[in-house]
């Protein structure tokens, strides 16, 4: 099977295995675990934050950004088809009591003027903004980078009303890989940030959430709550502290793939490659083929291919470290020669 | 002072203070007013509906049926500036737990294959479509009408989905007096409704929510949580009850008032009407009086004229039972005066 | 039938109706209803707080200043039989998202060592306190009178600690008129109180609570939240009014008639009194007479006298407004005479 | 140091760390890890229910079953000193909106009559009884036993209400080891189960929730939306199976070096053993030694020896895996010395 269908998938490198056999452990409720603490520095020195926690997932740092900056009965202010929104099981407001107001983005960024028109005023009728929620890069929007120059517009708009900014950055190395700009510049236009380094780094776990050390203090009891208080986390702290040193570079082979894989699909005449490809994302509209996204991929699924359904006739492929260039190659003819 | 700024601010009748006065009442958390409990009967029969409550407000009324409706972590179908979404404080999140997923409609209205297409399908990664909630009439399209027929294509989808329906009728009775249509075929398009006697109908307190015998037992519990579990509650039913049986045909004048008002104010060449006037709600726009909202409310202020801000040059005049088809006149003359 | 359920079956009286009838009123929801604002300044007044709001239940009064007081996650110390506990559905956890701790006084008063102990410290695990919650009088106590001194001794434990306190002073004005300390002394001990005009004095509908202008604010809000934002409220405010000012001297005699209903049903020998009688409440064990609680209701029922049980084997007596001292005497002649 | 903190503080055998090091992995998300899921399928077959689910903490699977057994307004009963009431941040009222009740029981365990005392009537008042968690053993109760035969008779109560049980079994592994009785007999008196790996056992992180199958469908939305959503997760499942699988006999060792030294500390004139040892853990009350748990702690720090603190004057010494007898008669003979 070559396996597209997220970066998620892939599996851990021997050095990181290797890692979590030696690992240095102790109990992290009582912040004891030097590996884990080597992490949270390192990647606070990366983001440029104060301080740092190491999660579960994506979605825990999520959820605890938004629990820690927020009250229930506010509003939060996302991307219309953001991850926090959109996949995260209304968590959001399940949990943190928070309703979301969503903006409709252009390749995932939103129009800093939609921003600030959407920032509530004083009235007894309105909750209060409490956060505004950032995604770079954005998953659904086909792995688009936002640009630096709008977070900074809106982190601008988002000072002068008293709303922090919380940056959901599972794909914020590819962001930075692809636009040679450090992780530290797009995190500085927040105040907090999420991290993944179980995605294209390659991790088998993990993401990091960074910030002020005051909101790093209140997200570690969050998190507790969450039950993401672990014991001897070391064992997988110590993978994901060589996804965060050592794996980051090799993004641009995901890249480099990407634009490979949607130029060849992009030939195949009944294909409609739907994203200007940027990072390590390829969505491709399958309507001409006579099939819908299900039929499609159980199509190519028969030709040892996955991917995943993206909308009713969208697919998406998600280029990993698993996956080589000879396997674009064979992903690409295996397709055409299928639809033909 | 001409007050527009809502059919809120319209002051109980004569007839309905007498009521109040002589209203025989009872203990209603033993449910044994029997003021309350004859409004309940009238209010279920007119919406066509096996049982109704009374509540004390119709963001009480809507967030009863949201959590009567739904579960934590569900998400609700909601047009993108339906009152329930923009007015009620992210009530729904804050109590019920549930994320609004917005929908952008046309005059209030939501296009049927948007909704159908916003119903979640079974993922781990997505909440559950828990509710579908209609405004009609719409108060921030300008009382528009959502089309009969657009609720029942509407309701065929949710009932294919086995999603149920809520209907934010706080205007419905201006829906109904403006088309004819009774309110029990509107009704009949939804799970369960609500409607307020205090804008038009010049109640001084209290909406009514209905739907099953089933919703409205469960219903009557989550009123009691919110604190709407009254006691001498006939004071305020029967004046309501005056309402809802001798107050719904005289929306009319409301109507006539409103179209009025739209004309006149129309042919002044700084205003733009922004909404085709069908019930009681005249949107202006006043951005080429060089005015914005705020301070145009003070100049019409000053001509002792009363409306409200509806966005940065919105201005929104509701036509009410206080206000006679004279004093619409004198606003036109008024306005008309200090712009020129 | 002689009601002895509750104090809140109390019909309003003819002053009140007339009040109702000719109230000045406004919609309170842009605070313009004169009556209501009359209400609020007089019963501030009168609890020595800096502002006061008027909402339609106790229980919406208690669960607003739990919202306002405390965050999601935090620990509220309450008496193990209290209201807000024991018969407000979980509100506080389903709304606030907060956890009660509970602690079991001693008629209605919790030792402040208790309250002391019960506090948290910081711990990871643990989550903060976020307010002790009083109830004086208190109704499962049977009526009984938190005495001042324990007020003031857990109000300086709590200051220690940066805890706030609320009083559900529902019956707080028996409490006042039975022991001649006025409210505001009560109240003082508090950080918030509510008191309820619809039990002992009559009012058909409503509770104050009392505060910092701060704390009134953000309660304004989420009394909005909860559909708590009524319109011309003066026809319910007005009644109100004269409860919290003509109705306060009389609860004495609802005092004096439970002193003698507890002495007479004392006097039959199946039946055994549970509480010492300090003001409105007679609890009584029926264990030894055969029935238990439900049956033991019946049994009166068929006599015309109507109480409410509260406990397997406990029924509860609540003299009121609408009984008087001959009613008693018929109350013990009855019940006499059918158990013997 | 000899680490008695908790058995929290294990670190991972050599067995384990091998075990990380060779795992057989893929993404869990899309549950094709086959590594946990040869831990959930053993797991399920160890405690005989139909399914079950890897979580990473006790905390998380209590807070799963809390959400998926409950609705916001119930109630739960609880001991009053259970885990899941005085160590999870009020987690359970924050998140799944629901209201501890708590009683006091006598070695943690409750009396099945006071249970069902606490199980609500139908009253508008009440919030309904959602679910009753059992602990066993019992940590705040020095380790105590619950026995069976009182699982059975609350167990029986349950079902005569259709209250679903929960059991956290974060030490019932203690439990089975130290009365023989199989983990399945305990589990069989419950709807769902959660077991701890990291504590005894020694798994680096893990627990895991078992009950119907349908029971772990609607956990894994909720432990998604926790953020407990992990991708290769074979990592830390690998050495959790050998925990499951080969480290329950060790547990015997753990008791026995208790009973040592709570017999040893128990001949310090200064010293007094709080519980009766049945499993792992120690209670000490220092109150006689001058100190109060926080200094005493200091003290024995200084002789190298580490324990937690449990009440004002109380210290939890819990044995497990990294202390060996011969520790423990160190721990005797140096707390013996420095008292006097």
């Amino acid at each position: 099977m070559i396996d597209l269908r997220s970066d998620t998938v892939t599996k851990p490198t021997e050095a990181m295995r290797k890692a979590a056999f030696e690992a240095e452990v102790g109990d992290d409720v009582y912040v004891e675990d030097p590996t884990v603490n080597r992490l949270e520095e390192k990647a606070a020195e990366i983001l440029g934050k104060e301080a740092a926690l190491f999660v579960t997932s994506g979605t825990q740092g999520n959820q605890i950004a938004v629990l820690t900056h927020c009250q229930p009965g506010q509003e939060v202010i996302v991307e219309a088809e953001s991850h926090v929104f959109y996949y995260e099981g209304a968590a959001m407001s399940a949990f943190a009591g928070i309703q979301p107001r969503t903006i409709k983005g252009v390749r995932g960024a939103m129009n800093p003027q939609d921003v600030k028109a959407a920032i509530r005023g004083e009235d007894i009728h309105f909750p209060e903004t409490g956060l505004i929620c950032l995604e770079n890069t954005h998953n659904r929007a086909g792995g688009a980078i936002v640009p630096l120059e709008n977070m900074k517009e809106i982190y601008e708009i988002a000072k002068e009303h008293n709303v922090p900014v919380h940056l959901d950055g599972a794909r914020l190395f590819n962001a930075s890989v692809a636009t040679g700009i450090p992780l530290k510049e797009f995190a500085a236009q927040t105040d907090s940030v999420q991290v993944c380094l179980s995605k294209g780094l390659g991790a088998p776990v993990g993401s990091i959430i960074a910030g002020s050390k005051e909101f790093i203090a209140k997200a570690r009891k969050w998190r507790k709550r969450l039950g993401g208080g672990l014991r001897q986390v070391g064992i997988i702290a110590a993978p994901a502290y060589i996804a965060l040193t050592e794996m980051v570079d090799r993004l641009i082979d995901d890249h480099v793939n990407a634009k490979k894989l949607a130029e060849g699909l992009g030939q195949i005449p009944s294909l409609r490659v739907e994203n200007e490809v940027e990072t390590n994302i390829v969505l491709v509209n399958v309507a001409d083929t006579g099939h819908d996204a299900n039929s499609f991929l159980e199509l190519i699924k028969k030709e040892e291919i996955l991917a995943v359904g993206f909308g009713p006739t969208t697919v998406r492929f998600t280029t990993n470290y698993d996956v080589t260039s000879e396997e674009i190659d064979t992903v690409i003819d295996k397709i055409k020669s299928v639809l033909s």
